[in-house]
């Protein structure tokens, strides 16, 4: 790794423990949680492909598609100039930046998502909260990252489509409440939705996080995976959480 | 109960283990399952409800709603009419005539609909495989109960909206396979899918029945209920299949 990348106040560098990767995030505000490893984990990636995250955040996502399964090329997409730039030390510190590119754009913007290229891959975690909630500082990095205040659903689909090459693959992590607005959007922007896995806290519990899998002018076929639990019922991970975190006990 | 009605060759009376309700079936031929017992649970009636039951077959649905709710009125509709026959026959056999009656009729004729008035509650059990599986017999009755033979998942869903009361609500038990269908088609109709369970074989199997609550007109936010097993690890019946049976042990 290049000892040379610097931290700014209140970042830290945490140990993806993933094939020797490393990510800066800050110490307090938005750092990455199970969403991102459990999109990482439900998408379908070749060493052959080139993939795009959008909304990519501090890079989480990248780095983790990069250290399960070694793409050729990860783009990640974001609107906030500060976290772009922090990513791009991410990946320089790892030193593969010839592989994981971050670009500070909005996926609204036609002519930028034109010079980005076609992608086999796309993945996203997008804002799920619809801007209802009141006054919200549009300043508030968490705020942007969780609710719809700079993009919505449909832009998120709308960029995915104009991104994807024919029979392109995108994988989305959303919420269970947002399922028929991410099926009605998908079809509607001719993404077919093709695969789901619903996760849940326990066993008991209703799912409180999709996996949605959809494929650029795909067919009509929607296969259901087995459902994913966090939690067993003493609090403690259950084996297929520490599969997929990579802690195989 | 009415001891003067008779059965026809190949048939059976059976106990519904609920209020002392019998049902009359086929000894071989299309006989009442786990989807109509978990729809009749999903379903919130009161004392003072209209029910219809759509694609009614043998009558289970009403039968079940009747012996779990005692609501006021329940119609049964049913376009074969040997079954809406052995429905009635039933319906005296249990002597509640004047609550629960059996129609013959096409759910895809308005005119017959109109006849029926509307309804607070909505009950149904559809076909849920697509036509589209080669030639099928049309006097095949086990064919036209599990097939989109005689109407499909639209012609349901326009028929329900035609039926239901202001704010009516809608009870549909389908498989997961078709959920986008499903919501799409309830929004385009304007019934808001508002609650939906899944129902899965086992705990770590995936779901392979829904039920869903649609209200006529209704706001857009989807609840999700815990999830139902079937059968736990063993093969036995899980503590919430038996209750819902009412073997509550």
């Amino acid at each position: 790794m290049n000892n040379n990348i610097k931290l700014l106040e209140n970042e830290a560098i945490d140990d993806l423990q993933l094939d020797n990767l490393y990510l800066i995030q800050k110490k307090s505000g938005f750092r990455f949680g199970v969403d991102a490893v459990l999109l990482s984990n439900f998408a379908k990636v070749k060493r052959s492909h080139r993939v795009v995250d959008l909304c990519s955040g501090t890079g989480i996502v990248p780095f983790l598609i990069y250290g399960k399964y070694k793409a050729k090329e990860i783009v990640g997409v974001e609107i906030q100039e500060d976290m772009v730039e922090m990513a791009g030390r991410s990946s320089r510190y790892n030193e593969v930046e010839e592989i994981i590119k971050f670009y500070q754009g909005d996926l609204k913007d036609i002519k930028f998502l034109n010079t980005l290229g076609k992608f086999d891959v796309l993945t996203v975690n997008p804002p799920y909260k619809l801007n209802n909630t009141g006054i919200i500082n549009s300043e508030d990095k968490l705020a942007i990252a969780r609710h719809e205040i700079l993009c919505n659903l449909e832009d998120v689909i709308v960029a995915s489509r104009k991104l994807l090459k024919d029979n392109g693959r995108m994988y989305m992590v959303h919420r269970p409440e947002r399922l028929i607005d991410i099926f009605q959007l998908m079809r509607k922007h001719k993404i077919e939705p093709k695969r789901i896995q619903l996760v849940h806290p326990k066993v008991n519990k209703a799912p409180n996080i999709v996996l949605v899998e959809g494929q650029r002018d795909g067919g009509a076929y929607l296969k259901w995976e087995d459902p994913l639990y966090v939690h067993n019922e003493d609090g403690s991970y259950t084996k297929e959480i520490n599969k997929i975190y990579g802690r195989e006990l």
